[in-house]
Order: structure tokens, then C-alpha cells, then sequence
């Protein structure tokens, strides 16, 4: 930390500085300019937050110059790290090394429903399985999700196809339920700053799907990965899944930047979004290609039977020949960017 | 709703939307342009969301025109609301004859801070007690607040000063606790679209304080509170806190305007908390200025006796010439447009 | 400026960056902290600019712990500056000890309503009129303004109701006629950031009206107005107009906090647009009462005799009831936070 | 236009919304609806605008339903468009068809330094030359380029290495001689709404680069290239830069899906300028890499023989390992999405 004093700051503001940093074991080491002082902290930044240094007299501003987060943080752990998603029969990787596809309907429907938007995903190349039993809906008059049923629903898809799933779940006391049917949770956009939530997920023992808030940054991000991490699971992979910018011709404006940024300071793996970011089905396809080329480590898309008929977030599913341009893309671009498909490098126990 | 068609939309393009609204009981009027064909529908815009009519050919565009909210909206309940806050003994209004004044500490810490906090907020005219007793952080390794026994010290406050008291609740397990110690339920702008809570308070007989998110639209804000409303509890106040953008001089940017926006279009009540809107105790006397002379029915700042050892956002807080300059404006500027102070209109039963 | 090394900065990593900053004649103060070290700059910020120490190896961030301006900045100015508005006959001041109210005609369309606008704004208490000849449209196929015709028939409303004009140049080219026909030179948000325009406004021996750029931050907008002052022109008056955020129900987002922290930073005076800010009538009078009562130097409103023929703006435009409680706002509530009327404060040779 | 009208709204009320519009020559078709009527208007938008439908009693809201802009929409000129860059002795295209890249500094500084720019630019692959000889600066103690000194250094440079050169101006009264030096004009992210300047180079005979303002949404975006286009110029490139969002980890967030955006509703080519969006020479590589792959028509990429004395952007310009880096990702990645270099299609006279 460094504390920037006043240009009007006296010798005794500064003592006083140096003294309450002294007094919880820290070190301050006294920089004086021509026109204003500057005192650079070594020590516990944790005990520092609490002495309140910006209200002393004399002090115009404190920096932090390093990053709060410890567990996630590639600062230790410089490898990038690998999530393995699935049961002991067969597990997908998330990872640098690899590019996983995963695909689904936003919301478990009915049965039908479910297991042809599953058979579509694995038909384009997807090897984990996503859809919705708990919908988190801005109205309360909207779908919200067929609740344990959706869950059966999708686990049945799952094992009918032999892919993995990840479903949301949004409050912690159906974290375990979730936990039991679920082959990895996710956390979403709503609740990435829910911290009992992320808390419970800590707890279940399963790999986690963290999406970012659409108004978080990336350190607020990185700072929820580690309330999860910090309940012993360390395997969670972050979704960039747009944020809410002054642009109207999306529903949210993906930050394709966040990718390499997370991966420059974070081990996590990292995927991409780019149905819920945009919002526009004609947009999924072009971002999908770019969360590939700029290094993602995989991408998570909406698709569905019947778009039309479609209980949330039609207006973005593929189908047709989207989803088999999807397919293409999948398949070749991954390669160009030095990854191998995540089925390849699967194994099973 | 109106349906605006593309302008390569043909009759046929046009005949499928007709049909698929009448499908559902609607009724659809076709306005045939030069370039392009729009269409009203009139009847249940609920079963309207459901018919995707956006996936449709030739559909370019679907309008809503009218408000999502219902319970919450003033279309139908044109007079302001007022909301009691209190045991039987003592209740404070908040509501559009009168100004009400809450303050108290950010968190609570101990028996002493938290009484003299209170006592200093009593001084300076506050009506309701507020402090924290859960405390949601960014960061796993700040202090999260004492839990229950945090409610307990701050209840023992309330009593001693007759302050009736508000304070957050931020996981739904926690609803029925906290409504044993508590006059008002606050949710927090992070929890403001956690919907299980939104329902859980909504249930628990208590008046609510329902904080915007940070990144909220005032419609999401209001549907949150529609969430509430829902479960049978119209007595929800809301509070204007700051928004995010792109300003970094205050720590978010309060929305001032948010305030008779509210209010033309809701009838519940709606006060500023000028203390994290900017997170610098040096803007808090001129915001609780503005808030006043805007027209809000009350505002919430935080108080501490010794902001230098507060555990959670000390630099925000008001002590000394700060709080009597606070407690002049609240006494004379509320007249100035038309108020009168909560604590003359409070009744006791 | 302070350095921040990374962790992995080695000791000629170190001794680099120190050698660069004596190389331009600063010093640099090594602290060396356990994790990380950091180096102190104290010198010519402007040379350190030069030097990119970014881009040296070792070097994670580098922080600028002072004021980019220096003309504009309390620091070595610590009254708030008055600004006098007008010529030898009759000069309107704004500053910290009075209130001026501006108004008139988003655009000057006609001498009739011209004049009318005048009217009403002299009739409730306005002190200078405002009025646009050149308009800076999104659309080219927009109203553009009347240009020099605008100026002569706003001049001339000017000189029937005494009031001083204030109008908007929109190129460089233009400065000098408007100048001639004009009191003070209005700066748009649109060209905040053109700086030949800043530098042509700051030689044309006139008071500048700068409005803050809808996207710009307070320390952009100060260095804009440090443009013109550079130019030998310190009669510079900001005007907070709102920002651009996420919320859709106002136009903008006015920052009231903007009004406290700009005085807090800088002499110059501050005042505020409400009606540009909201874009709707019905928030005006609410704003101005929130800006009086904040603090502002002052207000500039939109008024027009028949909003509903008007070529710019007329939804926010005032009259009839809202424009008496306007008056009424801007009689009683400055003297209610220690404010005069400017009227009162007008200066005559 | 569609006028929503309010539920209150009388009979006297739609007649005046219907009689208003007919007076200029358009058609309204009135639907009453259960709760509300809404009105479809059709012919002249322009004239509507002018009759401030909003302002009426009785009226709700007012929707567009069409787009602002003509001259630039995919709408009556459904194929996309190339423009040519270069004189007759050699022209590159930009358009759908080829991937264009160029580079050069960001600033012009000496002879020596720009030819080395041009050098590195050539050889890792670019086809047209970038550098600036006129700089705005936030600062003005900033360096603000050398100007026409500038001009001459880089069509120097461009000569010697035969490339087109492209250069921003940043005055309208500095087209001509811009015009003059360089086969390009460049419009800055700040110049956007510059309207005296957009339309001075919508008549200076040289094609356009336009950059989109930092805060403009993507249809004030097309508005300015408008403002181009209807002073006879059609060859405008649009440039994506990065939009100002709430997200510090970059300068700011590159808005990747604008380039889809605008090819689905513009005929005009669309860049991506890596360099100044992130402001990190570590993420240029990654985000062209995307660039390439969402379907860019081209980038434009700041490098520098010596990044550590740039005058300008530094922190942000490639060099060494990276521009090879780069060099490979512009050879390889544009076929894998359909496109030939740039370099292959250039035609000489």
C-alpha cells in the first residue's frame, strides 16, 4: 500500500501515520517530495484496511498496489489450471489445453424438449450439457423453472447422451439437491455477488461455473471466485457472459478483453458466453469465433428445438444452420489457436 | 404491445403473428404502412412474452408500452403510499408528508460504539436506528459483521434510545432471526435481484428497505420490489444509493433524479443514502441537502462515534461538525419544500 | 508518482527506472518491501510522462498521486473565482456568494419567439438569457440552427429584456463572430474534448460557459477547462449536464455529487443543467431545487413560449405552471443554503 | 412512428395526435386498445419530429421504429462496400472480401523513427501506414504532435516503403493540408460528433477513417459516418476503438460485436483498433486474433522501433516477439474465416 499525504499534510501527520502502521506490526518506509510526502507500506494489507488511513488528517489517498485475492491468483499458482467435469465414467477438461464446447436448452422444458436440445448439442460436438431448472427472472410473472423435476429432466438428457451437466442454482438451500443431480453448478450473473451462496457451493464438492456479474468487474469477479476457493474448492471456472454498457444493439456487451486479462492474473479457466451476451441468435456465431480465437478456454451456447415456442431466452437458441456453422467453427478454428477438442482429451476411469 | 414488421415482412409474414396473438385470446390491429406494417396487440401481455413473437419471420422489432410492474405501480394506486416503521409503541412514518431522518453506524461492532452511535444519531434528530449486522463483503477476508449477535446489540440501542431499527439481511436462511430483532428489513443493492430473498422478506411481516442495485435500471429496481409486493408485503421503501459508472471520483454515482422518477411512477416511498452513494463523509451534508430539496421522503447516513477504528467504511461516516451541519439541514430545509419532520407525524398507539 | 515494482522486479530492474528518473532530473526514493518494491518520483510530472516507465521491465503499475491540472486547480488558488458575465453597462456575476439563474430557448428560431422566450425567463427572475444559433445535431438532417442570423436576433432579445447572452459555438472557425454578438461563449458536451475549439474560446477575450462531456470524467473536464485557461482565459464556468449511464428513464444522468467535488478541487464556478440532464419537463424543477440545494453557482434552463411547435428539445422545454414554480424554487431556496440572487449582485459601470 | 398514448388519454386527445400529423401530410392509423390506444404514423419521419408528438396531453411515449441514418444503411444498398486506399499507382482495399492491416506509430516524432515504424510495419505485413502528425491530447502539456512537419515525415516514410498512409486530423481547418500529405483522413474517437469536421472531410476527395466515439452508441456511430457520407462521401471505414465502460483492467472495453453489428446494418467496412481499446501491448495480439475471427474487415495496430522514448502510447505498441507474434496471426487466421490478405488484391493503375 502506499499512502499519498496532503501537500499541506505536517511532520505530525505523518508520524501519526507511521505510528498506526507500526502499531499492528507493519513496516513504513517515508518518501518526502517537494510538494507532498508519500509512505509505502510493507506488511499485512489486511490489518492496514483496518487502521482507516484515509481518515487521518494529512492523508489524500491511499493505493493498494497488489491484488486482494490469494487463492485464485496466478501470483503462486503460475500454471494454469484444468477442471475435470463429469463422473468417474468419463471426464471433460476445462483448461489451457484444451477448448470445451458446451451447449443446451436456457430452460429445462419437458423431456422432449430437453433430450432433443441434447442430442443437438452433441450432434454439433458439444461434451458437456447445460440447461435450466432454476431460472432467476427479472419479473416475478415470468417462468421460473421447473425446479427438483427440471433437474431429473436434465440429469436423464445427461445420462442418455453421456454428457456431463452444469445447471444454475440460486439459492443455497438447494445447493445439495443441485449438487446430487448436477455434475457441476453454476453460479449466475445475478448472484455473483450472493456470498452465502457462494459459500455453500465451496462446500458441495463439485466443480463450479462461476459467470460474471454484468455490472462486476474482473477483480470483483476474481473476489467471488475466491469466496468459493476459500471453502477448500478451487475448481471453478469463470464465465464472461457480458457486461451492461450504454449499447442498446446488445443486450450486454461482451468483454472479449476479460479473457486474456483473467488468464494473465488468475490459474482459473476461463469460458465465454456469447448467447446470453448478446442476445441476438445472429451474433453467436461471429462471437463464438472470436472467444475461440482470442484464447478462451471453451464457450457455453443456448440451443433449443423450437426456438418459437421457447419458455426463456428464445430469441438467442440456434438450431438449423447456425448450429451446424457453430459445429464448423468449433471444430476447426481451436486447432488454429493451438487447442485440441475437450472430447478428445476426455478419460474415463 | 406493438409488433413493428421488417420491411421485407410479406402478408403471409404478417397473417402468422395475427394468428399466433388470436391463438392466445389477443387481439391484433394491423396498420399497413408504405415501407413497413406494424401491428397492436391488446389483451394479456403475459401470455404474449411467452409467444417468442421476436423469433418470427419477418418480425423486426417487438415494443412493450406499458409498465411490467403491478402492485407497485401507481397506475392503479395513484396516491403515495406511507409506510409505518415500529412496535406498537412507537411507529415513524415514511411517506410523502413527511421527511425522516435515519442514521446509525455501518456496522455493528460493539455494545458501546453501537450505543453511542446511537445516541449520537438521536442528537442529531434521527427517527430509526440503522446498523449492520451482516455484512456483505467483497472480499472473504473482511469482516462480515457479528450475526445475531449484532442484532441483539443493536436491538439493546434501539430500546435504550427509542429508535425503532433497520438492518440487512443478505441470505433468506436468516429472514426469521433477523425479523425477531428488527423493526424494518433491509436488502442490500447486491442482494437486489436475489429473488428466493425478495420472496423471503416479502413473507416475513415486516417492513421493508429495499436497496437499488448498484447496476440497476429504476424498472428492475421496481420489479424487484414487485417480487415483495408479491408475497403479500406492500410495505417496501426504496433507496437511491449510487449507481455505477464510469465517474471514479465518488464511489458510485448517486442518481438523484431517480428519485421523482420513482415517485411519478410508484406509489411507495423513496429515500437517498447519501453515505455509499459517494463514500466520502465530505459529500454527504450537500447530497443529504439535494435529496431533501428533490423531494425524497427520507434519507439514511451512517454515523460513528470513531470512524478511525470502524470496522466497515469509516471514511464515510459523520461525527462532529459534519453531523450538526446534517442535523441543521434536516431540521430546516424539509419545510422548505413542504415537509414535516417524521418524528412530530409518528403516533403511538 | 510512485512505481510499483512486480514481485519478480530484480534489483537492475530497480536501479533502471531510478537511472531514467535522475536522467531527467527527478529523484526517486526506493522502498523495499518485503513482497514488492516501490519508488517514490518527486520532480517535473510532465518529463516523468516522457519517460514510459510502464514499458520498463519490472514494472507492474506506476500511479500519479497529483493533480493534472494546475491553472484550474484550488491548490495554488484556494478562493472560489467569481465570473462576470456581461458588458461595461450591466455584468451578472457567478460565483460562491451568489445564485444566476439562466434561461431561455434551446434555439433561437424566430425574433418573435426569441423575444417571448426572453420574457419569460426575465419574468421569473432570470439574470442571463440563454439561447442557441448553432446546434450540434446527431443528425445531419436535423435543425442546425440559424447561425449569424441566430446571433443578431438573440442579441437583439438580449438588449430589450437586459439580459446578458450566452450561446454555443460549435467550430473554431466561428469563434470570432459569435464572440462579437455574444456575452459568454457556451462550449457543448459534444466538443468538450475538441481542443481547437478549447484554445480559440480561450483567446476570444470572453467568459466561457464549458459544459462537461456527457461521457467524460470530473478530471477530464477539468483539464478541458484548463485548456482555455491555459490560453490566458481563467472566466471559465462549468456546467454539470448530466452523464451517460445505463439508466434509460432520464436522457442522462445528472451527477449532483459533481457539483460538491468540483468545488472541492477547483476555483471555478459550477452550475447546472437540469433540462439537457433529464430531458423531460417533469424533472426540472425537482433538479434545480436538488442543485440549488447542493451547492451549485447557479442553473441554466430550458424555456419556450410554445414547446410544442419548438425546433429542439421541446419536450423539456418549460412554461406556464412549472416555469412559476421554478421562480418560486429559485426565489426562496438560495438564501435557504446561504446564497443571493445574482440579480442583486449585478454590477453596473 | 407509433404514438403510445396513456391510459387517460380522451377521444379530443387521439383527434389532436391524428390531426397534428395529417397537417404535415402523414397518415396515422389509430388501434384502441382495452387499456390504451396506440397510433402508427406513416410517411415523412423528419416532419414528425418536428411536431413533438410527446409534448401533446394525452401522449404516453414515442417510439421509432425505422433507422436514423440513409446514406450509410444496408437498407437500400443491401451488398457490402470496399473502399480503395492509395493513389493511382497503388490502392489496397477495405472491404468484406480482403483483411487489411496496418500499423505504423502512434505518433510521428523524427524521420528516423517513423521509416523505422514503417519498416517494422511492412515487414510484419501491413499494407497501409499509420501515424499521427496532429495529437489530442487530454492534457494540454501533453505533446501534441509536430503537424505539418508531421505530414511530411510520413508520406516520406510511406514513399520509401510504398505504402498508403493514413493520419487523423483533428481541425476543420486543417483538412486541406492533411488532404494534401495523406491518402487517408482519420477521424479520432473524441472528433466523433465533430459535425464542422465531419462534414470538411466529407468533402476533401479522400477516403475516411472513422473512429467511434468511446462513448457513442453504434447508431450515433452511423449518424456521423452520415454527416460524411451526405457531403458526397461514400468511402468511410468505421473504426471500433473501445466504448468507456465501468471495467478498469483495460483503457477501455473493446466492444467486439460492434463489427457484426454494423455489417448487419451498414454497407460500409468496419476495424478494430486493438492498440487503444485495451492501452496493454499484451492483449493486441489476442484481441486481433479476435478481431480477425468475428469478421473484422481489417486492424490498425500501433508499433514503435523503441516503445520505452515514444511520445505517445507507449505502454501500448509492439515490438520484437510480439509483432512477429502478430504477423503470423494476420498470414494464418484470416483464410481459416474466408478472407485473402489485403496485399493480394491491391490493384495498380
Amino acid at each position: 500500500m502506499v499512502v499519498v499525504m496532503s501537500p499541506e499534510a505536517t511532520d505530525e501527520d505523518v508520524a501519526a501515520v507511521v505510528a498506526r502502521v507500526e502499531g499492528v506490526g507493519g513496516e513504513a518506509f517515508v518518501s518526502k517530495g517537494v510538494v507532498r510526502t508519500i509512505i509505502g507500506l510493507v506488511g499485512d494489507i489486511e490489518s492496514f484496511h483496518h487502521l482507516n488511513l484515509r481518515t487521518l488528517r494529512g492523508v489524500a489517498d491511499v493505493h493498494r498496489i497488489s491484488d486482494p485475492y490469494k487463492l485464485v491468483s496466478r501470483q503462486h499458482h503460475p500454471d494454469r489450471s484444468t477442471v475435470w467435469v463429469g463422473a468417474a465414467g468419463r471426464q471433460v477438461p476445462i483448461g489451457p489445453d484444451s477448448f470445451t464446447f458446451m451447449a443446451g436448452p436456457c430452460a429445462v422444458e419437458t423431456p422432449e424438449q430437453t433430450l432433443a436440445a441434447a442430442q443437438m448439442a452433441k450432434g454439433a460436438g458439444a461434451t458437456i450439457l447445460r440447461g435450466g431448472a432454476y431460472k432467476p427472472r427479472t419479473s416475478p410473472y415470468a417462468f421460473q423453472g421447473l425446479g427438483v423435476r427440471g433437474l431429473e429432466i436434465l440429469a436423464d438428457a445427461g445420462r442418455a447422451t453421456g454428457l456431463p451437466v452444469v445447471t444454475e442454482v440460486v439459492d443455497a438451500r438447494d445447493v445439495e439437491v443441485v449438487a446430487e443431480h448436477a455434475d457441476m453448478l453454476q453460479v449466475g450473473t445475478r448472484n455473483m455477488a450472493n456470498f452465502g451462496l457462494l459459500q455453500a457451493v465451496g462446500e458441495a464438492g463439485k466443480p463450479v461455473l462461476l459467470k460474471r456479474g454484468m455490472t462486476a468487474t474482473i477483480e470483483e469477479w476474481l473476489m467471488a471466485a475466491e469466496y468459493i476457493a476459500q471453502r477448500g474448492n478451487l475448481d471453478v471456472v469463470l464465465c464472461e457472459r457480458g457486461i451492461r454498457t450504454f449499447e442498446p444493439a446488445t443486450r450486454n456487451t461482451l468483454d472479449i478483453s476479460a479473457v486474456p486479462v483473467v488468464q494473465a492474473t488468475s490459474h482459473l479457466p476461463v469460458i465465454v458466453d456469447p448467447s446470453h451476451a448478446a442476445g441476438r441468435k445472429d451474433l453467436v456465431v461471429p462471437l463464438s469465433r472470436a472467444a475461440i480465437a482470442v484464447g478462451a478456454d471453451g464457450i457455453i451456447v443456448d440451443v433449443h428445438p423450437d426456438p418459437e415456442t421457447a419458455l426463456c431466452d428464445g430469441p438467442q437458441a440456434l438450431l438449423g444452420a447456425e448450429l451446424r456453422e457453430l459445429a464448423q467453427a468449433v471444430r476447426r478454428l481451436p486447432s488454429a489457436v493451438g487447442r485440441v477438442d475437450a472430447g478428445e482429451l476426455s478419460r474415463t476411469a
